[in-house]
């Protein structure tokens, strides 16, 4: 059998073109020359050359000599599986430029996470944009350019993670990595209508990522499936000595009974764009699905993310590049700068206020999982075109991460998912926060929605199947104690 | 029976009086004119008024009236007992001074931690004098004067929590608080041979402290005795959703097997003092107590203790009281001024950065625990003369904290226990360290070396009997796990 190359968007899709008979080299091959004529524009920051992935696909080969199909997927299972990262997470030998053109040396070593992927047989195309440093929302603030949502070409990508989703988006890679500290790995997967997994912080070790706020960045997954995300969070999760901000505890498999899911109760939504009713659509679905909704003031909540911006944590982006910043401002962007430049006169008694106000609603909030198991928000209350982006820089860019902001503070995990295409045409994504821990119970949820949705991912012309993948993100096992002492 | 009343000492002293026959007021007025008489120099801030503790006896005498003495003390298990605490704890009504005169409004309410032990029925007698601010661990900081050890005269209490500890090392109360940040409840302990127990940060709230560095504060607990310290910490100890920085994780109740006690290769010690010899002899009695010895580089330990100092964890001070020491620096001990103006000039940048070298010790230092079980340590490495303090306060502070100010900062509990009189009569107290959660094993292993230590507490002429108490500190019930999902 020979697979219409082009037809291949999951996981799966691409394990079942090699069952079928097609060589990874000439998937890859094919794959190649549809992204030279077909990846969006501003989307890469380096493709890799053409013989780095030939040398990569001969290692593969030597590596899988004498293997059947099913032997080498079983051993590998990304095997000959192409993606991308973003450019703030390294790889060995290339440079990690963060969108900033004077970033030049290459990375020693790889990141932990793409290693990963790298060791489960993926192959590494290329490194993607980025909003600089990974500072902004919008996917605007790069020099190489400023990815249009694959959706609509008059709007934003999002950000900062833009090149990962737009890659994915277009049908052109089943998966990619980006980041998330405040919503950089949610607002483009909703903007592009694909699935983003942000995982609980430091489920997924973020050895060789540039760090943007290193107590707050999680290292993120785009895919096309909630299955696809799900095996691909099983493959990189896991503890890392070599991260300080490791830390792997698996919670819940799912949760026992109808799902209780929180919303807020006065959405800040756009109307204009139809996110209106294509939000009561979304809530009428859970629903449908079993959940029960419940309304919740979310000025806690808000509260939390005001301490972001307004707060210290501006102050571990300088921590990061400041010294950069410093001797060589002309090489941000300006509203990059002029955002990382606000940490100038923070006080370290600063930084601990910050701190304690943060422990505080932390503990004002731990409340909240005994009320419901989940919430569903929007993820993003609007989809701005660039020109409203240019007009306002930072305030849109502000008003995008009304549902993302206080997720990293909080240790939460989240799933952006598609939810609806308006009435004109776009994108309208929902996303699910849980507990830190809860990853695997919701994907579980996820799994539902997405069947219950039925919407086509990206550029797709048609939800793809979705077959249980090998693996699942971990969880706890189900214990019965027997006290014995 | 009419008992003695100058031969009470440790809690269960006092319950037997009470059983005796003798009348909890009867006990109190007799201690109360001791305290008049004996109280050592510079001990109180405030005594309080004859007219409040009478008050409080009232209260207690009716809340119990009808009772039998074994009714009441099942009901109030410090019923009638007298103590005291740091003035950095707030209780209603007085103020909380923390040495400084400038502080002199009444607390609206009483911290939690002494809360607790009102509701137990102790009688609060006053509180105590400390190293302004609890910014010291020498005890001459003060305005209110330095009190002396117990056992020497010319040598300093130690400190911060320098007036509970020559109180409960005098034998005038069987138990006060302190409080601990980087080793005020342990070097204090040391010089006066008591009891010093400092639990696991977060297990015993915080709520009512005047913070000294909110980030690893503790309240502490000085005691003549293991099983005095294990019920008052039993009494303090749980959750408390009013300190955002409550963290209640009982760990095991003991050690299974010989006990692995890590030692420092190259402990500091005062050779002059006798300290050598001492450590040598506490040494050998672990080893006879069972315990493998295993000597270990401490260097990574003193490496964490300098992010203390030379970090951005002053900047915590100075967000407590910074506004008051710009307003009014005369109202400030010239030292704790000069060591908490460091902060001055230290950017939010540098907190994170401290936090980021502190998260990396803490993971480089995780391992520790899979090497060893507890690590014994010489609570303080020397006993300085007072004019040795006064020639240079903040270099021999800093000499005293060699042992004690890494254990908040990784989160560790500790028991400080007296372990010899040196030849020259200077007491000498080691101080058992362990992972966060495992302040009970910990006591069960005190209690072990109490026993083979058989040393008179304080200035007490006889090692004190030591029944099992009626509660202990929490810890995890052992478990047989059955996986059924």
């Amino acid at each position: 059998m020979h697979p219409d190359p082009s037809q291949l968007h999951t996981i799966e899709d691409w394990r079942q073109a090699q069952r079928d008979g097609a060589a990874p080299r000439a998937l890859i091959e094919a794959r190649l020359a549809r992204l030279d004529r077909e990846s969006p524009a501003a989307a890469w920051i380096l493709r890799l050359p053409a013989a780095a992935v030939a040398e990569r696909l001969d290692a593969l080969e030597q590596a899988a000599a004498g293997l059947t199909v099913a032997e080498r997927l079983a051993r590998w299972p990304l095997f000959g599986l192409p993606f991308a990262v973003k450019d703030n997470l390294d790889v060995a030998g290339w440079p990690t430029t963060a969108a900033c053109t004077a970033l030049r040396e290459p990375a020693l070593a790889t990141a932990r996470a793409v290693q990963a992927l790298l060791d489960a047989g993926a192959v590494l195309l290329g490194k993607t944009n980025l909003d600089q440093f990974a500072t902004g929302l919008v996917g605007t603030r790069s020099p190489w350019g400023a990815p249009a949502s694959v959706l609509a070409a008059d709007r934003i990508s999002g950000g900062s993670s833009s090149g990962s989703a737009v890659l994915v988006g277009a049908g052109l890679l089943p998966f990619a990595l980006g980041t998330d500290t405040a919503g950089s790995g949610r607002v483009p997967a909703g903007f592009n209508q694909i699935v983003g997994l942000k995982p609980t912080p430091g489920r997924v070790s973020n050895a060789g990522m540039l760090p943007a706020c290193r107590t707050l960045d999680c290292v993120s997954i785009f895919a096309l499936t909630v299955e696809d995300a799900a095996e691909l969070l099983a493959c990189i999760e896991g503890p890392d000595p070599g991260d300080a901000y490791s830390d792997f505890r698996p919670g819940l498999p799912s949760w026992p009974g109808p799902l209780r899911l929180g919303v807020p109760r006065l959405p800040d939504l756009d109307g204009e764009l139809g996110y209106d009713t294509a939000w009561a659509a979304a809530c009428a679905r859970a629903e449908a699905l079993g959940a029960t909704l419940v309304p919740l003031d979310f000025e806690p909540l808000h509260a939390t993310a005001r301490l972001l911006y307004d707060g210290p944590w501006v102050a571990e982006r300088q921590a990061a590049v400041g010294a950069l910043l410093d001797a060589a401002p002309e090489v941000f962007d300006p509203t990059v700068a002029a955002v990382i430049g606000r940490a100038r006169g923070q006080t370290a008694a600063d930084a601990f206020k910050g701190l304690y106000a943060l422990r505080g609603r932390r503990a004002r909030l731990a409340g909240l999982w005994t009320e419901v198991d989940a919430l569903m928000v929007p993820t993003a209350p609007t989809h701005p075109r660039f020109d409203a982006v240019a007009a306002d820089p930072i305030g849109v860019n502000s008003r995008l991460g009304t549902y993302t902001n206080y997720v990293n503070l909080l240790g939460w995990c989240a799933l952006a998912l598609p939810a609806a295409r308006t009435p004109v045409g776009l994108p309208f994504g929902v996303t699910f926060l849980a507990a830190g821990g809860a990853d695997a119970a919701l994907a579980r949820w996820g799994q539902a929605w997405q069947a219950a949705t039925a919407l086509p991912p990206g550029r797709l012309a048609e939800p793809p199947a979705s077959p249980p993948p090998p693996r699942w993100p971990a969880s706890e096992p189900m214990l019965t104690l027997a006290v014995v002492g």
